[in-house]
């Protein structure tokens, strides 16, 4: 392999903005230095702009099987991951479901060989851990599976007779991530309040898409979050909470961690930029809003972004599950399949390739973070707990050399027709931001250069991850 | 001047330790590499050993005067700082504070060149704020201190009628201060409450010691706090609460930060590792230990440490403040010189040579924190709080070449005997501790080597600091 | 029915103590004066004693059936009933369990019947809502139950397998409640975690009688409470705690009240004055102090202290369930029928006839509460929000004339020896109180007269009660 | 003195609301009964109404002295007291503020001597404790008040300059009421706060009355009563707060109930109903809403009744301070003295006639409370806390027969027009309200028939007042 040096830009790592040039051999980063005289086969001029890590995206769900394995999210492991590079990001971890009729180790290995052969950026696996009556052996595959890279165990706390998992179940998976150094996550709503909400308002007749948002009430998340946070704690474990949506629910994280609760919380771009008046009037394309848990209030936001900067929340991912509006060819309806009534939804927004840019818009261009604080929650917090650091996550001597040129004046407008996603439209469409990646690298490979891909199918690697690092 | 080079050591930053080489050009660190064939006129092995950002003190009292200038602590600018190097200290931020007769600017300046006269590494002054009536337009002088390098202005909530100002003065401080990007400090304790239960033990000829700590409730600092917090938030200031010792007061910044105050707490060693239950029965040795707020009981302890993993509080100084149990040659009695009397005893306990070494022992081979997290609280955090990041606090290109090579093997006992400071106790008397520094640079000069010092006095310089930075 | 006249007491109410005569015609109080002439048949003399309401015990457990109805507590209702009536109870309220085979009401019918032959005093009954698997037809047993007088349902958030009934039936059944007015009761303890700990125990061999305690932690007491106040908020409900035995419980309570949650607690004497200290050592006797929640340490005693005086906690019943030691003539072994083996201990501890003398020694003779505070524990609050009031519950015109005339200066020692229950243990054995009843009057009928009983099985009245009073 | 009963009424105290008659001897209520064939010299039928003890309002201000005693409110102890009774308040507690020139203890005779010749009610006084610059001995008549029945002092938290003290002299105050038996009180706003904010808004040209309500923050309010609770509690004290405006403040109170402390608060029907909202756009009108601390925003209310319901906030006063808009013929302008500039306009507004109206209609209309809490919050708990109890405040045997026949369903307008007051505005004017006084009775004289008053200045006694009743 060749060398690469890029010269004059400010690194940026969680801690630190420096100039400093930055020498990459084979694929890994070995020199950052000053007026050193480097030279390499390729030399990137990042003058005035930053030099980041990649971005990694924790929660992602590509090619993603749902009713039963009957169809799928719209984006496969090839145009997600071309979409991801495009905007910044450089890894993901997508999850692992157990297939009907097979175990979940058996659909782990299947699904891994999938993402390979057609990934263009590195990637990880989480598995979901079902509900013992699906497979009474489960915690057996759980442990053949963290040689395999499933470092990473997400439960369900909603969805009652398909995923939920009861507080005894909950609490043995978290007691065999504990003893394996495993970092346990949960999907955090209590999914019988759920239900019954849900229940009412069809009884009620309100089954417009908006009341998908009344169905999933802050009260239920908030409660899954401190009951999560307390099993976790009776075993002294840590616990990841995906997605938090409700600044009540992103408090009771911040209370747990300041009585010394091993408690994680991560959020998502659609929680902190969109809020439920967006879609609340949309009628029957709200359904394209619709996700769990739900986007909220805009009275809302601030308590979510409070809670990142002070530490209550430690990443962004987006939880991308992208379903088009207008049916696929390839697939059967998706988000419009049951126009008026919320509960068949399918639930999921897409966002994996806006990610870095709606953030750094919102977030260090608005002024509420600075470029480390950026980069702490979008690629270093994200490879510190899912055993990635310091091979990805840092712009440092020996790390992985997954760099993103980012220039802070460009512009550029959001918008699904100039996407690289399958999805035909975006949330955040017409928002206009500055500061975009200029180039993008994996592993010292220049996948993106102003916009224009280079890579193929299957030379993103999976990453058989290492235990989490809570520092 | 000369190049260093450090080779094949683990460099610790606040959020990484990677194995590198440090390259150093004139004081400079410009090269952090892998396998780049560097060479240099000084090599230092530090295979097996950490390579981290020499440590700050932003709390300390060198030759300090007290009883209206009368008399001063047992340590100078110079002995004290061959001390703390020797302890892996590469900088200070000592105080100014008003002397009766001069301007605050006056004594500023005549302290400055004091210090710079005697020191042998880099340091920094923070102004003392006196009650208005000391100095009717001492915010004049605030105002003409910034641009000499006071950033820095520490306000007494305590002792009322010698250095206390009210919550009128300390407002307008405050605002001063957050006009001009200046970083206020608070001595949080109500001088009040202080001073009622004072009166009270005496009245009750309850005079010992060990009474001092009951005197200074956890309820008065903790009120205390809670006012300074609020107060700042009413101007949109940042608060940093110098020497937090209970864990109530802890509790009070942490529910602030939760609540999005940019309040900062910093803490000492002699809280989080030495108990009242250590001198509660020494009878007038006790003055050994008498420092305000007081060194609290051992139940105490847990709130605090916990309160430095989840990030309540922010940094470790010592508050060095020295007083010899016998009279030196030089100065009138000072611990002993009102035995059975506590009102009298001169407040303040030495460590500015064993903060390093102690909280490694106890943070880091305790297994409370890693060595990144023992980085931030000792030198990354305190460097940008105090306006002196990233030329310090950080192993980084660009950065002064302030350095500690650390051998985490290494066994040391803690003695007064084998201390460099004046002083004639040790608060860790006989602690046996692996961890110590081995080399220690300021500005790329090889200050220790193996214990012994090289260095004269003035080489250390004044920092001109510039504004904190909060992320 | 004859007139009685209780002349020269101080009245005590929730919210009053004063000097005045009660008069009684037909069981009812009819007048309150000074001054007034009155005569009638019977005169009590109450001069320098107070004159309080009734005892109202809401939580016993009479010949209560336990292993699938195998077995039963040691008293029946009439054995029960008179050492009630002897400490001066004259209300308790009991629960109907489902029996196995039959609905729960069929069950709760034959129980009324039961007890209505055998009571002395009035009584009622609380429903207990079995799992949806052991009735699928519950909810409409529950609806009929209502105009039978079941105006309070107790769920059990423990006992996985047996009477845990999940979060959607909970939720379910709490809605049908606020529907109906009743009162929802819990069984606060999460029974998975519970159980999890109860299999870790087993599995290190630790199985001695007082690791029962262990077992059942606060956290899984405090997880529970807190998540039944969320269901009930989540449908606008009141719920009442049963049993609240940890500080850490009962903070939840406080907490959720100040944020207007319509949540109370009760707690039980042997929370307040036994500790678990009291039998750690005891080994297989320790077996007399197993109940769930547990006997808590000494250091718990002081928060449910501070509930009770603050409001958190409204009640104090007894939990009574009664088993003896030594094994009973007609009954198999009990306490002690698996020595070393605390799983199979039966749960339970006696209490009915101590409640008002202990409550009164460690609560009002020792200062933390006065007798209005008493009363309002012991007997209006519970009369209120068992929906018995104003018939019960006070000394006021138009209420039932269930009257205990107290001697605060009289002393008594608490002994299993000279009580009237059939268990052979008592868990204040010895304890010296100074306050006991001297006359206790129920309808107006003198039931107990300086220790003397006089009172038929069956004169005690089912009390058909209403909905809660919650002012 | 003749006999009075009352027959048929519901007589409601604050834990119970009972069909009986009120028989009254010479002032004194004898007995309570029923079919007891009482006879009277004068009988009140009143049935269908309810018969409640006399309304308590504890924070008034007759004629009272501002501005140096230069002028005064415009309400004098018998125009004052005369409205009152319309409204169904039977005793009052004023204020003595010590006037220039005299002793706090000769200020206080004065002033009782005052109000004893004018009122037509019995009324109390607090005795108001100036700061010690303003007389150094007041420490010694506070001790001499304290037989004369100011058995609870006020001290200011606010004013810097005039009536402020500090924290010591607070602290001193605290620990000699609780010394004596004294209810310390405490007016909590942090004056330097609220004076750091009115000098901006003053520097900023923004002078209009309703900026007065930016002056006084929920952050300055919410502070005080914070310390004012740590002081008490450090020399364990009882604290009342006196008219708790904000939300936050009522919040403080909450918190450290829950802890133990022994805080309680007041609050005023204005904060409850009235908001800033009503005045914030009425140019130089908004001179009639200001008071200190000031009406909040209706988002406000929502809390306050919270506190009021849970038990935060104990008791409903008025701050009565009545101004009038136009210029009085006997008295210097007064609300409208200074036209567009909030700073000079005098604090108050006016309210003793209308407490039960607005709180009857806002809190048992409207479904908050029931009568019983509303009689504990209008006379019960103020008499408990301020040494009038039982005396007055309940309907009992051997209390005074001061009361308040109340017809829920008749209808009244309330309006400055039909009012009794000399104020010229009402701020409530034109609510219509269903429930009022028909008959108000003090000591068995009928002050009030149907809106006819009899009565003559002077037949109000002064009520030398014993400690407090906290349960």
């Amino acid at each position: 392999m060749a060398s690469v040096l890029i010269t004059g830009g400010t690194v940026v790592n969680s801690d630190s903005a420096i100039r400093a040039d930055v020498l990459v051999r084979d694929g890994i980063i070995v020199g950052l230095g000053q007026n050193q005289g480097w030279t390499a086969d390729q030399v990137i001029d990042a003058s005035g702009k930053y030099v980041m890590p990649g971005g990694i995206d924790v929660h992602t769900h590509l090619e993603y099987p749902i009713d039963g394995f009957t169809t799928r999210t719209a984006d496969d492991f090839h145009t997600g991951t071309v979409a991801a590079a495009h905007g910044g990001t450089t890894t993901i971890v997508d999850f692992v479901k157990k297939a009907p009729g097979k175990s979940l180790y058996d659909t782990y290995l299947e699904r891994r060989d999938t993402a390979a052969e057609k990934s263009v950026i590195d990637f990880g696996l989480h598995a979901i851990v079902p509900p013992r009556e699906q497979q009474p052996d489960v915690l057996d595959d759980l442990r053949r599976l963290v040689p395999e890279g499933a470092t990473s165990w997400k439960f369900f706390m909603a969805y009652p007779g398909t995923q939920m998992v009861d507080d005894g179940e909950l609490l043995e998976g978290i007691e065999l991530a504990v003893e394996h150094g495993v970092l346990p996550m949960v999907h955090a709503e209590n999914g019988h309040m759920v239900a019954r909400e849900t229940r009412r308002l069809i009884d009620d007749g309100r089954t417009d898409e908006s009341f998908h948002a009344t169905a999933h009430g802050h009260d239920s998340e908030a409660e899954a979050v401190h009951r999560a946070i307390v099993l976790a704690d009776s075993v002294n474990s840590p616990i990841y909470v995906v997605h938090v949506s409700s600044a009540d629910a992103a408090a009771e994280i911040s209370r747990a961690r300041a009585a010394g609760s091993k408690a994680w919380g991560e959020t998502c771009p659609q929680y902190l930029v969109v809020a439920y008046e967006d879609y609340a009037e949309l009628g029957e394309k709200a359904a394209a809003y619709v996700c769990s848990p739900p986007i909220r209030e805009r009275s809302n936001q601030a308590g979510l972004w409070n809670a990142l900067v002070t530490g209550a929340l430690s990443t962004v991912a987006t939880d991308h599950a992208g379903f088009c509006l207008h049916q696929p060819d390839d697939l059967p309806p998706q988000k419009m399949r049951s126009p008026g009534y919320f509960p068949k939804v399918p639930n999921g927004v897409p966002g994996v390739e806006d990610r870095l840019m709606v953030v750094w818009e919102t977030g260090v261009a608005a002024g509420r973070m600075d470029p480390c604080k950026f980069v702490e929650l979008m690629s270093t917090r994200p490879a510190k707990l899912f055993g990635m650091y310091p091979k990805k996550g840092i712009v440092a001597v020996g790390a992985d050399a997954d760099l993103v040129v980012w220039d802070a004046e460009a512009e550029h407008v959001i918008s699904a027709g100039t996407s690289h996603l399958r999805t035909d439209y975006n949330l955040y469409e017409g928002m206009k931001v500055s500061g975009k990646p200029t180039q993008v690298l994996s592993r010292g490979d220049l996948l993106v250069d102003d916009g224009v891909f280079s890579g193929s199918p299957g030379r993103g690697s999976f990453l058989n991850r290492g235990k989490p690092v809570f520092f």
